[in-house]
Parts: structure tokens; C-alpha cells; sequence
């Protein structure tokens, strides 16, 4: 699957800047992807992109309209849909992150058919995969991977991508979040395949690639969490990492989402994701460490990010404030 | 979902006992749920049961004709099929335990809906699930897991089971795999579930229960299974088990179907199983091995569980040739 670009994000009539998180995910990380936004009456949310009819939209090219937002209940609402339906008359792919599915809309896969476009309904699309071989295979790949869920596993990967490609290396992101998809244009919501075949959609989105190309694969979830982890665990091996990049979030009181779950410390984290990743890549180390620092002052990260640093012996940085280079030198220069 | 009992098991016309060893595992585990055999012309193997037509069967009492057979390819053979429909036209339900499926046999599930029957693909089955909470729970766990796949989780859990109940205690097998599910007739194949709700699927078939009841929960996979860890890890961390049961096969040259993949050693599997079950579950211990000791002679056998009990200080046994009950033994002590 490839998502057709350009895109024309839309962002109904949302009001939280939050509910725009994936479309602004796409725009800030993908420009040249996002030709502009559309907006329903009433929303108060932009992303500084030019506003576009559908018809405007699609005579500068756009190829595929992106419901960017995330509601409540991952519902589409009613009232979106004669856009989704415009679009689709106007020839436009229909690419969907929410939860509910386009497919199940009444009459949109006729619509579709007629108009000879495609729905992507990136958080329940399902590949016919193989189960993981954990054969070994050529080229270099990192893994992001994490204490927690919702650490910045995502932003991470992308500013490494973007570091290493700054650097001239030959680097891709590989997404596994239903974001990362839309982001990337292709990838798999690994959280949404059947379990037998996590590690083989692993494996499917970072094949054998030159022996100097970066595969850089967004992580998902914590082997520590107790919802998620079957799918961390399939996905560390699938992905065959030479090095692990561990995210975290610094003064996070316990798991997400589960108050009566402490969260793990550093060291077990970091030890049980190399045993773990050992088991198809007996080679693999730690490359730094990515966290977010947000809820702290600047002086309390450099402080915090310097402790870390100081005790494994690798970069620890906050992608989003200091920049991730230190971590991209050091795969560039151990490789 | 509780498969209606008695059952009649169909051998088609298989000529490889091994074909047959669903049935046999039905048979041999719950006897009193079955009626008789039924046994197409050329089918050399045998139960030991009675052979019965559907119509005799249906008139002592059988609810639900299984489809008790393993093909290379898991595909039911087309002249099976007449069978099948007499079956559901004299009112049984089918249960089968192959990978296709019976609703997508065009007619069928029209054919099941006239006669008011269930058709059970037990492999594809998908309830609606919650992701797991990791929340204590009351009741007793046992969780048995593996240093590889097909080790002999599900007999060591039967067995279990069988000891714990011989010794007066409460206990329950909890099915986690297509042949456990048709023994039990209720639990989840839980590696034909979405990623997202292992963990959540552990949790449903093994319910908060009296403080003295004993769930044996079938194990799947292996942590150092390329192929299924993720799956191993979520029915870990969903079983929340007090105490774990490693079940290994003596001499095993590699991970199974993967030549190039090493066998991890008994002491890391322990390890690396006891530190994810903790995750749910603190206090978590080990309470045996199960050793599959088929391939050497029985002083071997008896040489190696009594260097790996001596090792690690707790019982190890070959079920099948020692019994289980050191294990059980060790539970009711230790509680």
C-alpha cells in the first residue's frame, strides 16, 4: 500500500489543537506532502496551510484526502461526510486514521468503485503476511523502543530519518502507528494485525535493503506495559535492530493509562529490550536515548539528559528541544 | 462461547495417525464427551470408539460434530463436505479446528441458520476483547510456558489439571489454542487475535475466581520464538500467574522450523519468563519443569530431570512418562 500524495488535510470542525495531532504530524514532518487544509464552519484549529475547496484542491493535484484528526471514540461524524463524498467525486483517494472505518459507511465503497479511487483504512488495513522467520537479512536498522506508550517513539524515528539523511546516509522511516502511516505514505498498524503475524509485518516493512541504508522502525507500545507488550515483544523481533533507541518520559508517575502500574526503571528497561532483540539480532546495543522533558525547565533536562548520558555511556537528549545529532553521529561512526 | 457437548469426532478418510491427533487429544482428556467416531471409507485409524452415522449419533444424544483432523494445509477436502451438511441438516452443531473456514464454504452458514446451529471455527474465532488492564485479580494462575514451541504445553496443563484435581482442589484448564479450545470447548485461540488485545484475551479466559480455584492456563509459543514471542508475551502478562511451569523437549537442535535459530538455555528462559510475568504479577514463581523426554531412554530421562531439579530446586518431570503430580503437590504446599 502506498497513500497516493499530495494530500489535502482536513480537519472538520474540530476545536481542540489536540484533535489535529496527526495532521500535524503529517505537515510538520511531510511539507511537500500537505498542498493545504480544509476546514469545516466552525473549527478553530489551523495549520497555518492555505485553505482549499475540494475542487481547488483537487485542481492543484491533490490526490488523496486525509481525515487528520482524532475525536473522542475514533467516530467519523455524520456531517464530515458529504466532504468525504465530494472528495471522492472529485476523484480523490480517501486515507482515514480514526477508528471507525470508511468501508462500513453505507454506500462509500460504491461511491469509490464508481469514481475508481481508494479508501485507507490505515488503522484496520490487514496485509495477507507471513508469520516472522527471524532470518537474518542485510542492511542497517534501528529500533525505537520505549518505557511506556506514548513517549515520542514516532517524533523520534522521524528526527533521526531526518538527522541521518542531513548527515547524507541512506534512511527511511517505517511506520507501524496508524500516524506513521499517513506520515510515511505506506506502513503497517502494527497494533491492528493478528497476533500470529506481528513479527512477519515487522519484517514486511523493513526488508533486506543495501548494506548502507538505515531502516529506521517506529516502536510501539513498552515490553513493560501490560496491555501492549505481545506487540512490542513482535515487533523488537521482527525488526532485527542493530541498535535500540530508548524513549522515555521523565517524571511519568506510573504506566499509562493504568494508575496501579509502576513504570520500570531504566536499567531493567533497557536490559530486557537488548535481551529481547538479541534473540534475532545477537549484536544489538543502545544507541541513546531519547526523552521528553517537557514537564521540566530547560536546566532540569540538560541536568537530567547529562545524568543518563553519564550512567549507560550513550547520547541521552529531548528530540524536540536539543536536536537528535548526537545520536545520528553515533550510528554514522560506529555503524 | 461453549461448544455444545457430547461430540461425535470425524476422522474423514485420514491415513496418518498424527492427522488425527486433535481427536485423540479431545479423546484421551475428555472421553466422557465422547459419543463415537465417525470414519469415511479408506480411513485407517482409529480411537477406539465406536462408529456411529449421524443419525445414530444425533439419536444418543450428540450436539456437535467435530472436525477432529490436522491436513497439511489446513484444508477441509471437498468430499468431507456431504458429511458436514448431513450433520447440520439432523440438527449438530460443527466445530472445526481447521485453518479454513466453515463460513466461508459457500452454503453453509444459510444451510446452519435453517437448522438453528452454530458453526465454531475454533482457529478464527474473534470475540470482542478489551486490551488488558493488568489489574490484581483473585484466584490462583499457573501459566505454563516453553523454551520453544510445541513442547507440550497443552498436555502439561491437561495433566495439571488432572493432579490438581485428584488431589481435591478446584482447578480449571483455560484454553489458549485450537485443540485446548475443543477439549475444554470454551477459551481463545489466542494467536488469531487482533495484536492490541492478547493481553486482554489472557485476562477473559481466566476471570477473577474463588481464592482457592486453580486456573492452568495454556501456554503459547516461546519468548525466544522469532516467529510467535509477541503472542508468548501478552498471554503472559494477561494470565498475571502466580506461579509458571517451563516446559522444554529434551535434545532439541533449533527453534522449531527455524534451523538457524538457537535454542536459548534453561536458565535464560526462567529468567526471561519469570521477569515478564512479574510485570502483572510480583510474585511470581517457578514451579517445575515439564520435560518431553521422548527421544532418550528412561534412565536418561530420569538422569536429566534430576539434574535440572537438583539445578534449579524445584521438580522436573517428563509428564507423560512420570506423572505431574511433584508439581501439583507443590502448588497445594505452597499455595
Amino acid at each position: 500500500m502506498m497513500i497516493p500524495q499530495p494530500y489535502l488535510l482536513f480537519l472538520g470542525d474540530v476545536t481542540d489543537p489536540l484533535a489535529a495531532k496527526t495532521a500535524r504530524g503529517i505537515h510538520a514532518w511531510r511539507p511537500a506532502f500537505c498542498v493545504g487544509q480544509l476546514r469545516l464552519p466552525g473549527c478553530t484549529v489551523s495549520l497555518g496551510l492555505e485553505d482549499l475547496t475540494i475542487a481547488a484542491a483537487r485542481g492543484r493535484g491533490v490526490n488523496t484526502l486525509v481525515l487528520g484528526t482524532a475525536n473522542a471514540g475514533g467516530l467519523l461524524p455524520s456531517h464530515w461526510l458529504d466532504t468525504v463524498r465530494e472528495a471522492i467525486g472529485a476523484g480523490m483517494n480517501i486515507a482515514n486514521g480514526l477508528h471507525q472505518r470508511l468501508v462500513d459507511i453505507p454506500g462509500l465503497v460504491e461511491l469509490a468503485e464508481t469514481h475508481q479511487v481508494q479508501l485507507f483504512d490505515v488503522r484496520h488495513r490487514r496485509p495477507a503476511l507471513e508469520v516472522g522467520s527471524g532470518k537474518a537479512r542485510s542492511g542497517k536498522r534501528v529500533l525505537t523502543v520505549g518505557t511506556d506508550c506514548s513517549v515520542g517513539k514516532m517524533y523520534t524515528s522521524l528526527a533521526l530519518e531526518a538527522a541521518l539523511r542531513q548527515r547524507g546516509l541512506k534512511a527511511d522511516f517505517r511506520a507501524t502507528g496508524q500516524t506513521g502511516v499517513l506520515v510515511a505514505g505506506k506502513g503497517i498498524a502494527i497494533d491492528a494485525v493478528i497476533a500470529d503475524f506481528i513479527a512477519g509485518a515487522a519484517e514486511a516493512i523493513s526488508p533486506a535493503n543495501d548494506a548502507d541504508h538505515w531502516d529506521i522502525i517506529e516502536g510501539q507500545g513498552s515490553l513493560f506495559h501490560p496491555s501492549y507488550a505481545g506487540v512490542s515483544m513482535g515487533l523488537i523481533h521482527g525488526a532485527q535492530p542493530h541498535w535500540l533507541v530508548m524513549c522515555h518520559e521523565i517524571g511519568r508517575a506510573h504506566m499509562r493509562h493504568l494508575p496501579h502500574q509502576p513504570m520500570v526503571s531504566l536499567q531493567d528497561c533497557v536490559e530486557a529490550n537488548l535481551r529481547a532483540a538479541a534473540v534475532t539480532s545477537p549484536d544489538v546495543r543502545l544507541a541513546g536515548f531519547a526523552i521528553n522533558t517537557s514537564s521540566v525547565s530547560e536546566q532540569e533536562a540538560v541536568d537530567y539528559c547529562q545524568e543518563i548520558a553519564a550512567q549507560f555511556g550513550v547520547p541521552a537528549t529531548d528530540p524536540v528541544r536539543f536536536g537528535i545529532d548526537d545520536i545520528a553521529a553515533l550510528l554514522q561512526e560506529r555503524g
